[in-house]
């Protein structure tokens, strides 16, 4: 006999639908939401209408932003670099760290044919213009290290070819805190290649 | 520079709110949402609310429902035997076992008196009247195996004392499919203490 009634049922579909969320974890969460109060659970529903009505990708560097440019090209307009990355969210760990006052620009993927991601589903030409018109003088990729990030580095290269930009990349190696018995042949790899004098 | 919209963080914050779901993973979802379309985050938003709002506890036996009374108690009505559980999810597994074609009823805890739970705040009373009432013969304790269920379990047995219901508790020993060599002390003990003969 089917125990759970139907709504519920909805709702362990809708957490099970996230990624990285199991069935297991799906009722666990929803039988969570059953614990909470209805007016809690009323603010949780509009804040994700709130996020999915409101939250749109910057137009100028894709960035996702409720506003009608985002901060950062708004309060940096002006500044003489920029930092591409893959996605949105991969602006967060650089203001964490508060290295790098640049502007930003969200490329939305790296190519990859596999998954049938070409030059023409990402904001390359957008990011070729930007760099030419505001006469951008450092351009930083921030792409992480697979081979569908070189490739698309690869292809930026192309793009800016006599184009007057400094091209550079994070440097890759060990990261801090990791004990060097676990760190993984690829990024051994690089840290020795990479090594700098003393 | 904040970076991210306030109405993603605050959505941020509703996944952080859930059990077992730490920042990280509260900004996964919610990027993952952002990438949702809007009917999609609509239906998710409606499913919280219908769930929040039509299910409640069965006032026969505390299991969820949607409906006046829950499933179980409708279709088994007269049935003889109580399963008696934690909480409302612990009916699945028995349900999908398809062993137990009895009644079932939700406690609402365990007894704990460092977390405050007294007899109290459990549906005791309910539970010895529905035994007597509806002239249950047996009564299946499906507690789990921790101190607060044993001494709740004890509760139980005291206040049916007179009561001519058997009392029956679900067996305890080595899991389906586990390796000998990982199976905890207390579980070997119980195992060995409960051992038959072949």
């Amino acid at each position: 006999m089917n125990v759970e009634p139907q709504s519920l049922e909805a709702l362990i579909g809708e957490f099970a639908s996230l990624p990285g969320v199991g069935q297991k974890t799906a009722r666990r969460l929803a039988y969570h939401i059953l614990s909470q109060s209805k007016s809690d659970v009323q603010r949780f529903a509009e804040n994700l209408i709130n996020a999915s009505t409101k939250v749109h990708p910057c137009p100028c560097c894709h960035a996702f932003t409720e506003d009608e440019i985002c901060n950062t090209c708004r309060d940096r307009s002006g500044a003489k670099s920029i930092c591409v990355v893959e996605k949105s969210s991969d602006i967060i760990p650089f203001e964490r760290s508060g290295i790098y006052k640049g502007l930003y620009f969200v490329l939305g993927g790296t190519i990859s044919p596999l998954d049938g991601i070409g030059p023409e589903h990402l904001h390359l030409p957008q990011l070729v213009s930007r760099i030419k018109e505001e006469g951008i003088e450092e351009l930083v990729l921030a792409l992480g290290s697979s081979t569908e990030a070189d490739s698309t580095a690869l292809m930026i290269d192309r793009l800016l070819q006599g184009v007057p930009v400094k091209r550079t990349r994070l440097a890759r190696g060990i990261p801090m805190g990791s004990d060097l018995e676990f760190v993984d042949e690829v990024t051994m790899l690089r840290a020795f290649e990479g090594r700098v004098s003393l």
